[in-house]
């Protein structure tokens, strides 16, 4: 492998500002990488939407983060890598992970007692992608999957120590904490936010899972085996860390300051629809048709 | 007016299933007239986006529109109403209305007071529409708004009459009950369905308004007033409602079930990016360019 191929980015995607959570790790764990970030604020968020919309989107998603000359890709958002991960990393050329994995790998590490829940978007959680991971892993593990699709909305509306929230969440946990789990995979990247009411109705016994830590480390190693880690460093003058969103920069970069350690200069906004595969190749076929009429008809 | 013309469909949009309200009045109002429905349940929710956003994809569902050769656009979007259509109206030929304006008229029709509260999305509070539409009405009056971004992620857990719903209305609407409002406007297509926890916190002596019946009533005045009303009717074998949506046609059936006293037979799905003018023109640019150096470079 090439110093200059070492020393391109990781390209890290979202459907909105959830992902900074893994960005974070990544960042923590491998100072020396140059990381850019895309977070789809405009169609945020995709836990509600079809596998066929997800996919479309982290294709488009993918094309852009490659303008950027990134080396490989980082999915750090659970229902993208639930639904659309299988087909893209069969259509891409870098390496590329999710946090599903990683975050199956980590539970199933913890558990003791083989009986983990997964608390997720809608999406995620009817993909039965959790419990396939894991039960690959071992078969006899018991999963129990539980939607929450308010706790997005929630962390969004910034009521996170509320009794308000504590209500919502004992209605959606009381069923799994009767499951006899000891582990919870916490399969949505907003839902760190929510731990203190989490944790209140699942008792200190069960542990929490956030797949973000265990995800840089799986990047970490994935890139050491491709002989893909940095050797150069960030040098004192250069920037490390690229933002871009598809709606609202600002308002972005003002979030972004609840996520990360260091205050971060902006984002850019990036017309995603633009990348879009049907719309490029409908354009190439326009544009073939055209030609082929002006090479016969002249 | 031609026979022709008359007898085109009325376009309604919004950004999911919540202008199906709109739709129904629509239709109950006007039993002879075809409606072509479109939700872009690809990018729902809008409340939460930026006006650029919000008027882009605005754009490109009223260009589909126009390929279904419609008469007339409703736009049945409060968010979509508030921050595009001021913009949109002066691009497209064919009348075109939003859901603001007929509330903001009924709601000075009802107030005694001249003391009128506003619930909708973060997007239309912000835009300061309904204050500025009411304000025209008559200066004196005193408007008070309010987002709740809970209530649209409520209303589509299905939690309709729920103790938590109940306790959530009370934190969004006691400080709007403290201001001495005789009139509330329901500026958000999906909070008629909260009416019974918003009306348990209003108190009988509100009156909530909905602004979908008095758009439905507007429209039929708007087309009466071009001789754009249908004269020809629905034919006995004749399809009168077509449904399109951006994702998850069989989700969309079976919710729009829940919103219209029939059954639909189903909706179409629509890659409606593909519509996106940006992208379009941006294909013709690279078109334009490549044809260009074929002319130049042979």
């Amino acid at each position: 492998m090439t110093g200059q191929e070492k020393d391109k980015a990781i390209g890290v995607f979202d459907s909105g500002v959830g992902g900074l959570t893994v960005f974070r790790e990544l960042m923590e764990l491998m100072p020396e990488e140059r990381i850019v970030y895309f977070g789809d604020t405009a169609r945020v968020p995709y836990g509600s939407k079809s596998r066929e919309t997800v996919t479309d989107y982290s294709r488009q998603i993918i094309r852009f983060l490659r303008t950027q000359d990134v080396k490989a890709i980082v999915v750090a958002c659970n229902t993208a890598s639930a639904v659309a991960l299988d087909e893209i990393e069969g259509e891409t050329d870098i390496p590329i992970i999710g946090v599903v994995k990683p975050g199956a790998l980590a539970a199933s590490r913890v558990t003791k007692n083989g009986r983990i829940g997964i608390i997720a978007t809608e999406a995620t959680i009817s993909s039965g992608i959790y419990e396939k991971y894991l039960k690959e892993i071992r078969p006899q593990m018991k999963i129990f999957g539980k939607a929450c699709p308010l706790f997005v909305p929630l962390v969004e509306e910034g009521w996170l120590k509320d009794r308000i929230t504590e209500e919502i969440a004992e209605r959606y946990l009381t069923g799994l904490k009767g499951c006899g789990i000891d582990t919870l995979v916490l399969g949505c990247t907003h839902y760190p936010m929510l731990e203190g009411a989490i944790r209140q109705i699942m008792g200190e016994e069960v542990v929490l899972v956030n797949p973000a830590y265990e995800t840089a480390r799986e990047c970490r190693a994935m890139l050491m085996e491709q002989g893909l880690l940095s050797e150069k460093g960030i040098g004192p003058e250069e920037k490390a860390y690229h933002f871009f969103v598809s709606d609202a920069a600002e308002k972005f970069k003002s979030v972004a300051n609840m996520f990360l350690p260091m205050g971060i200069e902006g984002a850019q906004k990036i017309p995603i629809e633009q990348f879009a595969y049907k719309s490029r190749k409908g354009a190439q076929h326009i544009y073939d048709e055209r030609v082929q009429y002006i090479h016969t008809g002249s």
